[in-house]
């Protein structure tokens, strides 16, 4: 895919909402080199992804304004001006979800309201990228998951961001905002939180092979995922945000390289050069929101903007232990009570 | 159907959000005919459908605890010792979820939230019965619409509502509570709120034939509806909270007389004998969230429990009209800057 965007963003006002985190600070490079006037929100929530460490580098030629996406008059404010806005910021541990719903129903459902309720009234014209999530499907009735699968969330936080994103398509039916949605399979790259183990197995494994632990996997590792390389993803939200097609859309991201999970930590310990794993039965907890195999369909994104994923598990993996070997000390602060020691197959 | 539970309910403790509304009213009088112990929470938020009066009758035979749903703590305290839980309370109206989008979201996804979790914590056997809606689908994409269709919803309402049914199914795998829903379609009946037109078409256009005023229908009046008696889905209530094999299940309701708009209003006009109806442009705000023809599958609530409405509309509208032509008075006090004059086709 030609990069059709290489100019769109020069000199524009681009929000990033949870800008410090994996997604965000990936997009905050990127754009800050396409030459945007990016404005970073993020509440460095200490269990959250947010790092400043994540826009080393570009610190001065980005605006960290640090506050949260459920003050409604903080973003009532900083979505004034902005040509683009990415609205990135979630709680995205499924974990956490189920322990302390309401802070996740607060940012995943109420601040989206919010925003969304600032765009209407102060920047109308504002294009919107949101970030939503494969969880928001469930268990796979069938595969590939497009996107006319039936939404069967197993979790506190797949329904709440699928209230997210609806609050988006509703929006943008109703009073016109210019919203797209991208389902996110498993991403992965660098700058994604190492710090505890409650926002998915990828981070957790990576930590582990880099620190040469060993890993266990739930189950018989048979379970099969398709991984999209943080890169790809940025390309993805910055070619959907110039393609006026898509508004009011939602789409799947995905990959055509659909691995197994032993296959996917056989690769990463390849990569590290260290690690191990081995099979642990599933826990009862984690067997109970257990989904089984999940790969998504994203030919409809390919038709609509002829996106497709250029990265490959190996190239990622490299690229991510790359990152990590250089910059492992800011990314191991454990945050307080954070989580058991190994982490199962979401 | 033989009413199974003529005996079930009998001493047990029952409790009702939103017992002095509409279906809660209805649900109580019909609970206290069965002797059971029933608890009504209501917060009679002037704007809904709670109403003293619906409990004339019964008010010496039930327990009327006023408070909001939204208040945790009461509702930790209300759910204690209950057998069935009859969880109705609702922001119900579709036009005041997208003024006040917040107070939607308050009522219909973090009230829930909050009392799932007052069952979690201080009764995890009761057995809950949850009110969905059929404006969680929106625009239909095929008819009947069963239980697989695609959800889309076209109102911040539809959405929270979504949001709400799916905590109680997830609560349910995760934590074993006994929840169920029932996705209701257009419901009518005695205790109908009529004071303001924003809780959709039926109550409103019932008030203007009582009154012998003009009614107005948007577009060509060919919009077809299902529409149930508030007796048959009362029924379906207690028939499915005695039955074991519904817990984590959700049902359409519906009814096999599929009726245009005009055909309902002539209906109404003939059972009143008073009032009578104008085909009118639709206004461009109710076009944006107009849906066309619905009507639904309950295919597989009769499968599961043999449910199936009794009463026809012209039965229906009958028994609706006697019982506001005595009462009218009760229900017409307006709100505070309630609505506009004409109502369409939801």
């Amino acid at each position: 895919m030609s990069a059709r965007y290489e100019e769109a963003y020069r000199g524009q006002q681009v929000l990033i909402t949870g800008g410090l985190g994996f997604l965000g600070s990936n997009l905050a490079h990127r754009l800050v080199a396409l030459g945007a006037e990016v404005t970073i929100v993020d509440s460095l929530i200490p269990s959250h992804g947010g790092n400043l460490h994540n826009v080393k580098g570009i610190e001065d030629q980005v605006r960290i304004n640090i506050s949260d996406v459920r003050d409604p008059h903080a973003m009532g404010f900083l979505v004034q001006g902005q040509r683009y806005l990415f609205n990135l910021a979630g709680q995205v541990s499924h974990i956490d979800s189920m322990l302390d719903p309401m802070t996740d129903l607060e940012i995943n459902c109420r601040a989206q309201l919010s925003i969304l309720e600032a765009c209407r009234r102060h920047n109308p014209g504002v294009r919107i990228v949101f970030a939503g999530t494969r969880q928001q499907y469930g268990r796979p009735i069938y595969l590939p998951v497009d996107e006319k699968h039936l939404i069967q969330p197993v979790d506190v936080n797949g329904i709440n961001k699928m209230a997210g994103e609806w609050y988006h398509l509703l929006y943008g039916r109703i009073y016109g905002l210019a919203a797209t949605s991208l389902r996110l399979t498993n991403t992965y790259g660098p700058r994604m939180l190492l710090k505890h183990n409650r926002q998915g197995f990828v981070p957790w494994f990576v930590r582990l092979a880099l620190l040469g632990e060993e890993i266990s996997i739930f189950g018989d590792g048979t379970q099969r995922r398709d991984m999209n390389y943080v890169d790809d993803v940025i390309e993805a939200f910055l070619e959907v945000a110039i393609s006026p097609q898509t508004h009011g859309e939602l789409y799947n991201l995905g990959h055509d390289e659909i691995v197994s999970l032993n296959h996917f930590t056989r690769a990463l310990i390849t990569a590290a050069g260290s690690g191990s794993f081995r099979l642990v039965p599933f826990p009862p907890d984690a067997k109970r929101i257990d989904i089984g195999d999940y790969y998504g369909s994203f030919d409809k994104l390919r038709d609509a903007i002829g996106w497709t994923p250029r990265v490959d598990l190996a190239e990622g993996l490299a690229r991510t232990v790359a990152y990590y070997r250089e910059h492992l000390a800011a990314y191991l602060d454990e945050s307080p009570g954070g989580g058991e020691p190994t982490r199962g197959s979401r």
